[in-house]
């Protein structure tokens, strides 16, 4: 069999580590030429799949490439697009496919993702040109099954737990005579998991953050108020970590709570602000608030280490299994032990995972819903371990941009998807 | 002269470094016990000096001391409080320190602190029980007159300019068919220097980010909009970088743009959602925003390393000048040259620097208002040259938390001030 070509793609919100993954993917890659010849990035994820734009990753050297372990976001680019089944468009993925003879797929992202390289596993196959279909997993959401755990959350699990520890000493200092109640918004539509990560940052009843809002839980706003009052009166301050995906029990967004400015333009707020509203108006406590968004998922200058190396992991597994003759399969992670923490790779099946969302387990939540569990704490705790510093240039990680350079065009323009 | 004991107060907003200080101020007293008998830390600022609230620091342990290098936030406590002329509370903090044998009093803090210290050295004097006062400068705001730079803001720099860095990153990734336009909000009431050293993240027009908006230029909404509108335009996404204390042409904070809940009460909302509403609403272009609040000035686990030695050595040299006699002065950093960087102590005196504030210069914002200049760059780039690591423990860094043991109180409690 002669060497096939390889084409890779992002998915879906990047995250600190998903270069590490594509490095896994390129370097394992470079070492098998007999079999896998060239490595195409899709441009800006499926997207440039479905409009021929590939990018000839060959055209970078191997120190370019291992920089990729140190760079946070989609190097390639990335896209929140799901294919349809019904129309042209995997017949089109196919036709590109063929053009330039690929006969390996690598698609890195969540359960939609992981989804779609199922189809283009079976739709090959039934089209007479077979492509090998294996699935990378990367989400901060941590909603993947099957995998212990999902490439880019150990870094945001870590980058939460910091920032909440740091912040919660700056209210520490200031509370006795200034600002008593801090809250720190965070990701996570439908799962908790990252809010959760910020309970690391203390262990005692004391210590903050002293109240996690997850949107497992329905938001009651008159109990929380008396939480942080409670607290304040005990501590001296309270901190308040928050879920972007925060509802109260009618099921509405506590971010979409009617705030309109001067003009009466709806803000879609951001749910720390709210909050901090409410700690105003119905407490008349002097508050700060902060909204980490992307800050949080790219925070590559403080990536947990084993993150990192599940990542790698991923990619390069990833290629070995295509090499090995498997397809349809989604290399994961196993937890063997919690302490010494020790894992494994394993795989599933892409028809077993795709489409499907893990939950936070209910026994991760305290019971009064405003905190960790030990059985929470022991599950995140590994995944936050090391630090994988990236290396600096005047002051500044020293972050690659790719060439990104396009290989020319087989197909005529009147042929792609407009 | 037998050994006097000595007063250390944080005052203000607190720093990643501003207890690297601290420990400079106490490891040079351990090292002079005859002239310098204990040091106490006033709790929770020059409020607990009033109270008789002395922190006794020599039941801390010299590992636990050093530790004090490498901890965010003010480990005595701070507060915003300013000293009142008129009426009893000089005369009283001249109670507690004769009656604790006070002979030195390092005070560490902004303009207001300084002017506070150099009123504390006259008037102890005045009344025949002189205190040698010395300050030393710490803000985040970079606003303190004589001193190159003021200990805490490289840091926040750092923070800031690597964040924008990374946020970028992530954007870019995105832009092709998400995420537009990602607004970064930083503090500077007054002054631009935080949001200018978000300019270091990027050299050329197409990096980001592509707008920073100082307090010191109006804001121009018609004029942010089609700039925002033209970067999306040529580079594909526009990084805002935002000062919360922009104002509008009339003077009025935008952050106060009369933004409203459900319940008509007034939300003090952070300028970056007000922004990216502009973006929704006149643009309609897809946006994020993040506020980083407490989270950029206590983020010691990034750290600018030339910003930590300024701060030991701020702290050290206090001392060091006391013990040779000086009085009402302030060490500070002297600039030598810009690269290879070299910085040395001077000092200047309290009646000097007293409730003054240095002006971010214009020269340091470019013509159109919307990025910093070659100079700027000069100035603030080795401010932030260096990564200071903390050291880790269970993959979160290893922060100290003293004992903060208070002495028995000597004065009786009517005689204190309610």
């Amino acid at each position: 069999m002669s060497a096939k070509n390889a084409i890779y793609a992002q998915s879906g919100g990047v995250t600190a580590v998903i270069n590490a993954s594509a490095c896994g993917v390129i370097q394992t890659a470079r070492r098998h030429p007999q079999q896998i010849g060239k490595v195409f990035a899709a441009k800006n994820g499926i997207i440039g799949a479905l409009h021929e734009e590939l990018i000839d990753t060959s055209l970078e050297d191997d120190v370019t490439i291992a920089k990729l372990l140190q760079t946070p976001s989609g190097a390639f680019g990335s896209c929140r697009y799901k294919l349809k089944e019904d129309g042209p468009e995997f017949s089109r993925l196919l036709e590109v496919f063929k053009a330039h003879d690929i006969g390996y797929f690598f698609y890195n992202g969540g359960g939609d993702s992981q989804d779609t390289a199922n189809k283009v596993a079976q739709k090959s196959k039934q089209a007479g040109y077979p492509v090998t279909c294996i699935g990378i997993p990367k989400t901060v959401d941590n909603d993947l099954p099957f995998t212990d755990t999902c490439p880019g959350f150990g870094s945001v699990a870590k980058y939460t737990a910091i920032s909440t520890l740091e912040a919660s000493f700056d209210v520490a200092s200031m509370a006795a005579s200034s600002t008593k109640v801090f809250i720190l918004e965070v990701m996570g539509r439908h799962a908790g998991w990252i809010a959760a990560s910020s309970g690391l940052a203390g262990k005692e009843k004391n210590e903050a953050p002293h109240i996690i809002l997850f949107p497992e839980i329905p938001f009651d706003q008159n109990h929380f108020l008396k939480r942080v009052a409670d607290c304040v009166k005990s501590y001296g301050y309270c901190v308040v970590v928050a879920s972007e995906g925060i509802r109260d029990a009618q099921g509405n967004f506590v971010s979409d709570s009617g705030l309109r400015d001067a003009f009466g333009h709806a803000q879609l707020g951001g749910v720390a602000p709210i909050l901090a509203g409410l700690v105003k108006n119905e407490l008349h406590l002097k508050y700060h608030w902060a909204v980490a968004d992307y800050l949080q998922r790219a925070a590559r200058h403080i990536a947990s280490a084993v993150d990192l190396e599940q990542a790698y992991a991923l990619g390069k597994s990833a290629v070995e299994m295509a090499l090995a003759g498997h397809n349809a399969i989604m290399p994961i992670i196993i937890r063997e032990q919690d302490s010494p923490y020790r894992w494994s790779i394993g795989q599933v099946a892409l028809s077993d995972v795709a489409n499907q969302e893990k939950a936070m387990p209910k026994e991760y939540i305290r019971a009064d819903g405003y905190g960790i569990t030990d059985l929470c704490r022991r599950y995140l705790e590994p995944l936050i371990q090391g630090e994988a510093y990236p290396t600096y240039k005047e002051g500044l990680p020293d972050y690659v941009r790719l060439k990104n350079q396009l290989v020319t065009k087989k197909l005529r323009t009147e042929d792609l998807l407009k």
